[in-house]
């Protein structure tokens, strides 16, 4: 029996206490955007402390300081820096993970208390938080346990950063990986992060890109103050009709990006590439329900998952003070802002995007005639963000995944910013991985979130050994 | 001296009395939009009920019944009906006038205290009710009171129809009026209302016409939930992107509506009505005051107007269902619904305006070859009113004006809905008279509400005067 084996069965032997575990942590209201939550979220932290010092590993607890939440100061709470193994003979593996969770009440739709872990006969953990991140981040301590319990060395030092603010901002995060860089994070060869989830139900994935964003406020200001349709109506340019006339020309019914320039950003699909998308499972009819409606512009998968992950997008949000109630009020309101952004690919860059929008929106603008005042604001970029797949981190995780789960994984991008994979790469310098655990229906930020417990049981073998993989790599 | 003249001087010798009632009315909080103050617009009711019971008026209370509102069933106040005099010799006038008032907070911006009656150097008289419109439906009664001071026989029957919801939809207003047109509306001769205000500060004005409305809802749905953008961005048809397809088609900055047909059903511009623009006491740089920022569309008087009172207009006012707050929220909404009204004016259908606007929405979304859905609902709809400003109750009321101001009455529209005018126009069959006391500036639904002190006691003998005149029309 080899090290994994006798760690995968000691990990079999226990599942059902990792499930309790589990439990114990998702009971744990760590509830960051709600200042009243606030206690439970440093509770989870102090539930993470506590097992990290029941397994030797140090840590220090980062303090960022106050934010402003429902009209007061409330305190942030703890960045977790841990570090296990410190021998510079190995790799250092830096993970990341976070203990908050997003807001639940049963009276949301839950089929069962968010709070209590609760196990259906097929196996579903259901509970807020389950699939994220608490999970993933407790599966980082199980590992080590399952290695000291069983006598075996851990074959890298492991460093981890666990906050518990991501659902609401990140607060304080990339300031404090800028500044320890060369402190706390020096020394890092890989940064592992599992906070995202499978494309399908069945088969792994390794996610090696994000998109961008750029998001912008595009305001029309007209009239001192809202006016009356029925006394000023026909003797007022009115920034709405601006407004209208202007975010209609951005993009096409069918996703085209209209401002000019955008697409020779756009970094040429190449045949190589095209071949990353054979064989992905995926499956149109699963994405349709996901949607919920017949509103998929593409009719192939493989078009879709490049809508997704390697085209720019271009989606109008909203507007901010216009009327948004429901009923039949008369008003021509005096100044609104659209908000609408822009999903950024390689090799779009934020500031170049910001000359080709700002410079197409002054011309529509112009071209209205209107006396209506026209600002364009961007609220904020960033970058795409693209790993290697080829380099040694993920070919640790590929023979991971081969090992625990018999299939080679799924090379996956995704449509969204997961801000700190960015900033780690940047400010360390290293190939960050992202290796999820749970599956594409858990649900994350939705009512009855769950993670399959073959999901949480079979994840604690892959995170052990991708950490045995990748110690070698 | 005319029995006018005793009236007159009768007038100014009360007029501190008249001001120091009208305090006492202002001084109650009628607000008919919040639940917490039904209980003084019922002491409102019960206030005008004890000057009617002082002055020999018969009256009933017709109760409405229940609304609800801010989530529990609140009583509706009373519509008081008055009678005073059944002479079947002498014309019978009805008048119209609402006790209900705007909600109005000091804190909001007043520079004393909403509900206090506040007289200045300038002798305007602040307070939340004080022009709209307390001072005009009081004013009914002072007439009558002098009337038996003097001695006088009051030359006409009046009715009295004054109601406490006109600020919140006049709720039971209309029901009442069919049901009792035949009933406690018979025999009414004519109809004068005075609730509304001289397009200017200095002259008086008749006026004689006001824009309809047909208000629209037009939702378009795609996803069965809203999306995130970083996930779905690019492979989904968004209801945003196609709502501001359609809505930028309605209506041209300059605001011509671009809807085909509608200009169709316009009554065309005659000479003899041209020549009523003619030295209407109106100036540009007035209504960019009011307007508060350069954006009228037209650069003379005369197309202002008729901008505003004689030709349609189309506003879009907002959207339901998308992202609305400040921030930066990545929602792709899945069903929005954009409001959009257009002011009708003769001779406008609205059943017509519908087939024109449904028909060219459902070509323009047929345009965009999108999966989404698109519905189109007309939220109410009311024909344009214009009474005829040659009938004898118009010129009753410009005599009294000449007789009380010394000028001509300006002959005047307005570019929103007093939808009582119809509904009396239409079910009694008589001509109806918008008679105002107050001026452009008093600031009927904003903080500062005032009424100058002039345009009050004036405004008694002009009311009385017009009595006189009609009376022998
Ligand atoms: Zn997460
Ligand atoms: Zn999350
Ligand atoms: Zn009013
Ligand atoms: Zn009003």
């Amino acid at each position: 029996m080899t090290q994994l084996d006798s760690i995968f069965s000691h990990v079999d032997q226990n599942s059902a206490d990792y499930v309790r575990r589990l439990g114990e942590a998702v009971a744990i209201k760590s509830v960051s955007g709600d200042a009243h939550h606030r206690p439970e979220v440093v509770k989870m932290a102090n539930y993470i402390i506590s097992w990290m010092d029941k397994l030797g590993v140090s840590h220090t607890s980062h303090d960022p300081g106050f934010q402003e939440l429902d009209g007061s100061q409330v305190k942030l709470p703890p960045i977790i820096l841990g570090t296990y193994g410190t021998d510079p003979a190995k790799k250092t593996v830096l993970v990341y993970g976070h203990y908050d969770v997003q807001p639940a009440l049963k009276s949301d739709g839950w089929t069962s208390d968010p709070f209590t872990l609760v196990e259906d006969e097929q196996g579903r953990l259901f509970g807020r938080g389950s699939t994220d991140d608490k999970a993933p981040i407790l599966s980082w301590l199980w590992v080590i346990e399952a290695h000291q319990k069983l006598g075996v060395d851990l074959p890298v030092n492991i460093k981890m950063c666990f906050e518990g603010m991501e659902e609401s901002g990140s607060e304080g995060l990339d300031e404090l990986i800028v500044q320890e860089a060369k402190g706390y994070f020096k020394g890092t060869d890989y940064v592992c992060i599992s906070d995202n989830y499978w494309l399908g139900k069945t088969r792994p994935c390794l996610t090696y890109g994000l998109r961008g964003i750029a998001y912008y406020k595009l305001t029309i200001a007209g009239p001192a103050k809202d006016l009356h349709s029925g006394v000023f109506g026909g003797t007022v340019h009115e920034p709405m009709t601006d407004l209208f006339a202007i975010m209609s020309k951005l993009v096409a019914p069918d996703g085209k990006i209209l401002v000019p320039g955008i697409y020779d950003q756009v970094r040429p699909l190449t045949d190589k590439e095209r071949g990353t998308y054979n064989g992905i499972d995926f499956a149109l009819p699963d994405y349709e329900g996901a949607v919920g409606g017949k509103v998929v512009i593409q009719d192939n998968e493989h078009e879709v998952l490049m809508s997704r992950w390697r085209y720019p997008s271009l989606s109008l949000h909203g507007i901010e003070g216009a009327f948004y109630s429901a009923g039949a009020k008369t008003v021509i309101p005096a100044k609104v802002t659209g908000k609408f952004s822009i999903r950024l690919v390689p090799d779009m860059d934020p500031a170049e995007v910001h000359r080709l929008v700002s410079t197409f929106i002054a011309s529509e603008h112009a071209k209205l005639n209107s006396k209506t005042v026209c600002t364009v604001e961007p609220l904020h970029g960033a970058r795409a963000w693209l790993a290697d797949p080829e380099g040694p981190s993920y070919a640790a995780a590929s023979k991971a995944v081969q090992r625990v789960f018999g299939v080679k994984p799924d090379l996956t991008r995704e449509g969204g910013s997961i801000p700190v994979t960015l900033t780690f790469q940047e400010n360390l310098g290293v190939s960050v991985l992202l290796l999820p655990m749970g599956a594409a229906d858990d649900g994350a930020h939705s009512i009855n979130e769950k993670i399959d417990k073959k999901n949480y049981i079979e994840g604690i073998k892959l995170l052990a050994t991708y950490l045995h993989e990748v110690a070698s790599a």
